[in-house]
């Protein structure tokens, strides 16, 4: 396809996506709903066809020589179906975020002035291979009335365009536009280069994956963009630790999960309980193997420990790493967070009350807490019913970002002839 | 200066701000506003100073050929600081924004959950030749936590050096950082574009003033911007309309004041009624000094009108001109500002409640008004009691910004032992 045709249709596409946008706005949660459901049916009905297409997507990604993970993370089998029906069935259940008043005041005039919800307009998402986000992401930005531009991976391609297809019938049967999701069909970058710069008709660019796309696309991109670059987060065992519970707290966000964005990398330790502190905890992250780095007092009471350097306090390892460091008090923790963390997650352990606001007021970060594990930073575990990202900006959304941060407001006043005096 | 000194300088600077906000974040209300009525005081006591500067910037202005427009607005008298005085101690009123509990849960595991408001951290300010921006938008920077790094024109250069020497001395003396408040000590691009890449110190930035210099400044930056390009704003007269309300209505949004944003750009008149309406409104707005546009079929109704055309649509006047154009129906009035407008203000004049939610709920705009004069869009008329800027964006905040729109939120969350399971 010729660079210039291939701009132009993906214009096209978001130019009608915007259209679709429009009617969105204005349609009911039954409607939006009721495509959802659909959708979810045609996971089941049209289960072969959609096989098929990942079939041939897992071919090419063989011979192009993808790894054991990829091709794994490529898949969308039957049991992927069904989990991803039952997510958007878990979706259609959750209230309608739209049209709430988020605020209702009379003025001085008598002109009713309210604040309420509304759909932002049009979401570009740009993710990897995973094809059950062209279902999960499609599926949240439509139940918040946002029309959806969805630019997978490369690999994923062929799939992707059959999940497009679920996604066009499913809206034409609710009554809604199909041109309300909208997948880019061509993984070249002149294509998404061209949507980057479509400000006038793409409001949010939500960026998923590597560090690397995400800084990439954030630096193209004429679009306001929410971005996630990475989980640096760290637990800080204070002198007034239970250290029992500490311990349970540490493993838990280091060794859960520990390839995704809300596990631990750095264990901050005070130096008042570093020697009662370290040697049971590390016996038992070491069981769970855990690699340790440690800071030169770490290494003092654990000599076995590789040295960590400034490469480790800024590292997020997604992996069974864990950089560690003896701190003098709360004051020095929190500058330790604030100069290297990503401003994702971060929790203190103490029993000590003063101490653990005086760290969650100084952490500069998306989610702070006290006497818990990082692995709780989630939309889920927040009871939001859903997640389309974590945000590590300040804008907009911060932290788990769930219905209603896929949302904006408008301003509505009604009058009886009110000017301006 | 050389350009690295320079580019040195202002990340100095700034990183001095970043600092100076993590103090802020933990200060309390009464030192945020004994730092505003300090500085309100040093207006009047260092008057002669200030106007001495001012008075070096209005020579060299004068001597560069600035207009008598340009100068007034640089101009910045005793009556100027008595003005900008009155309006520190009108924020020092207003409540602290911070530390509002936003939303509190209880999570079924017993986490105990808040989002809570706190600052978003370092603000940019990008902004014109008027002087009073210093000390109004600091103000409501450290009035909401926030440091602020101002880069006013170079025009206004002196002034708003001396005027930063009053905040340093107003900071210090409520034991505030005086870094909190940085003033860029150059025009100079290259300062600016150093500061538009600091996205790890700076956390927002606010351009104001013409278009061309918002929209370089968007391009520029990796930092996210909060945006304000144009205020093409219609009142859309109904066929169901009380048209006297409806000829004050388009008087005030028009005449009131033309050269801002909330001003009306294009008036649309419902075919319906466009032969009663025009003629008496038109005699209004021209005895008012109104020069009107008009589409074919205005001109067929007023044939002195001259033709309004594409240009005219999209045109942000801020002057005594009108576009008008004739519309059928609703669904065309909200078409064409969809189409045309900037996502500022829209007003519908009816006496039909259905036809004014249509209108309301179709116009993707940040104030929508029933009504009511498109100058109603405001900070101050919307009872925020401050306002930093109106946005046309839809990410973060929308229309009307004030204290709470200088903020962000964290999550907060307090347990006692909590694990992911």
């Amino acid at each position: 396809m010729q660079i210039g045709k291939l701009s132009r249709e993906v214009r096209e596409l978001a130019q009608a996506a915007r259209a679709a946008s429009r009617s969105l706005a204005l349609s009911g949660a039954s409607a939006r709903n009721a495509a959802l459901e659909r959708a979810a049916g045609l996971l089941a009905e049209r289960s072969a066809e959609i096989e098929a297409a990942n079939a041939r997507d897992l071919a090419a990604g063989r011979e192009a020589g993808l790894s054991a993970a990829m091709i794994d993370r490529l898949r969308f089998d039957r049991r992927q179906m069904d989990k991803t029906a039952a997510g958007l069935r878990e979706v259609i259940a959750l209230p309608d975020p739209l049209g709430t008043v988020l605020a209702a005041s009379r003025r001085p005039n008598g002109l009713e002035l309210q604040r309420v919800r509304v759909p932002i307009g049009v979401i570009l998402m740009i993710y990897e291979s995973r094809p059950n986000v062209t279902m999960d992401a499609a599926g949240l930005c439509l139940k918040s009335g946002n029309a959806a531009i969805l630019r997978g991976g490369r690999e994923a391609l062929e799939t992707n365009l059959a999940l497009g297809r679920v996604w066009a019938e499913a809206l034409g049967a609710a009554g809604l536009p199909p041109a309300s999701v909208g997948i880019v069909p061509t993984a070249d970058r002149t294509a998404l280069d061209a949507l980057l710069e479509m400000d006038d008709v793409i409001d949010l660019v939500i960026p998923r994956g590597g560090e690397g796309l995400i800084r990439a696309v954030a630096e193209k991109s004429r679009i306001p963009t929410i971005k996630h670059y990475k989980g640096v987060c760290h637990v800080y065992v204070h002198a007034a630790a239970d250290l029992d519970m500490a311990r349970r707290i540490v493993v838990n966000a280091k060794v859960q999960r520990p390839g995704v964005c809300n596990a631990m990398e750095t264990l901050l330790i005070d130096a008042a309980v570093a020697d009662r502190f370290i040697p049971e905890c590390f016996r038992e992250l070491r069981a769970a193997g855990v690699e340790l780095r440690g800071c030169e007092r770490t290494r003092r009471i654990a000599p076995e420990v590789r040295p960590a350097g400034e490469e480790d306090w800024a590292a997020e390892y997604l992996d069974l790493i864990l950089a560690v460091r003896v701190v003098d008090g709360v004051q020095a923790a929190v500058e330790h967070v604030n100069a290297w963390g990503s401003r994702h997650t971060e929790s203190i352990v103490t029993a000590d009350r003063a101490a653990a606001e005086q760290f969650l007021a100084g952490c500069d970060s998306a989610c702070v807490f006290w006497n818990a594990s990082t692995r709780l930073a989630d939309g889920f575990e927040f009871g939001l019913g859903a997640e389309i990202g974590i945000s590590t900006d300040k804008l907009h959304a911060r932290g788990p970002m769930g219905l209603e941060e896929l949302c904006t407001y408008k301003w509505v006043g009604r009058g009886a002839g009110q000017l301006r005096g």
